[in-house]
């Protein structure tokens, strides 16, 4: 038995999300049908963590155990050959029995992309949060130190969820303007709540707009889900990178 | 009567193509529908040129004339709310009655974007050409100068086309690299054949991969379609820019 793991690049818009759930298209089970059709295994994989409905990953990790025969770096290969192509395994490699892709997460990094303009682009529908209004990016900027560190950062997560500690650790954050009409965010941090990448971009949004960026420290300090944005589009947010 | 000219964009992907064919959705359809829809009148809209199948525009053109009272520059907010979302009108505006959408052309632009990975990249599958070679792009950028100028790129022509003259005029042809993982040929003309972007985009990709530059010079002199490369996937080409 070997425990497989596989780094893979999706395009949310064709899935239903992540996770296996009823009646959906989901790449969890694009990946196990894959295995099933190139091996005959049912097994069960293990990503790093899920993504919402719409939200692309070009570097989510997962890892499997398997009994065939096929050598660990082939596997990416073998697999792409039963997958849609709004799937591609970039790369397979072993593991160690006790690497787990999900448990074992040391960083993430995540990307959102946002498109400027008036009226909303066609080509960009699906890879990019649309914005229309102008922005005011240097305030934007100004609000990044906030997130830096550890903090309890319940303010930025989705009402509802349920997790042991809203506490997590932001390693780096930076907005990037590519070209005159795309704004990249980038944000690495030890973990994320759900939700967080889309509810942080939706606050500096507000931001963008008008609102004080010393605002960002204050409803970080307080903790209220309410007090932040609104939380941005899928289409815009890339699992970028995982580290272990 | 009023004349109206329209600049677009839309996602080749979601279309047949540009002009109006039997059983199979367009562009100009799409629009023509819009129009019917928005203020009840039948028209016929003219545009800079066609564009195939799965090429995409940032900067189509289309005239048309009206007997509909919209201030010109709301023509576009008034068709936007009618179209599929795949389609976008960015801008309108009034023109001379002798304003010709096609004819009045002076220079159009295109732009090719390429991926450079080795395994094809799903969240780019409709909106860049997939290159998994590894490209000398200081090669291709030596051909550039071949291009420039007054020449009869019959070579760059898709075999059974019918034109009056294979003369063209290319201003400016560009190859920049966007990060580590993307390509961007741009080329300004006076006017381009049938599929001559995307057969120069594929003579490109041949002396990326090991063709001399100059082959490029002698591929034009010699005027013979089968000297130059293959026809470049659509999904990489956007028609950028009209200019009268």
């Amino acid at each position: 038995m070997r425990r497989i793991l596989l780094t893979m690049e999706y395009l949310g818009t064709a899935f239903s999300g992540y996770q296996v759930q009823s009646n959906a298209g989901t790449v969890q089970e694009a990946v196990e049908d894959a295995i099933f059709r190139a091996w005959g295994e049912r097994v069960r994989i293990t990503a790093s963590g899920r993504t919402d409905a719409g939200v692309h990953a070009l570097g989510q990790t997962a890892h499997f155990d398997t009994e065939c025969s096929v050598p660990a770096e082939r596997v990416c290969l073998a697999l792409n050959r039963y997958l849609p192509e709004e799937v591609r395994i970039k790369s397979s490699r072993e593991v160690p029995a006790d690497f787990h892709a999900r448990f074992g997460v040391k960083r993430k990094t995540y990307l959102y992309r946002m498109y400027r303009a008036a009226i909303p682009s066609p080509t960009r529908r699906d890879t990019h949060a649309q914005v229309p209004e102008t922005l005011n990016v240097p305030a934007m900027r100004e609000a990044l130190p906030y997130l830096l560190g550890e903090h309890d950062f319940a303010c930025f997560m989705a009402a509802g969820s349920e997790v042991k500690t809203t506490v997590r650790t932001i390693y780096a954050a930076q907005l990037a303007e590519e070209g005159e009409d795309e704004l990249r965010f980038t944000v690495t941090g030890n973990g994320f709540l759900y939700n967080m990448v889309r509810i942080i971009v939706g606050t500096l949004l507000e931001i963008g707009r008008g609102r004080p960026a010393s605002d960002m420290g204050e409803i970080i300090a307080g903790r209220d889900r309410a007090a932040a944005g609104a939380t941005a589009p899928p289409q815009g947010l890339y699992l970028y990178k995982v580290e272990y």
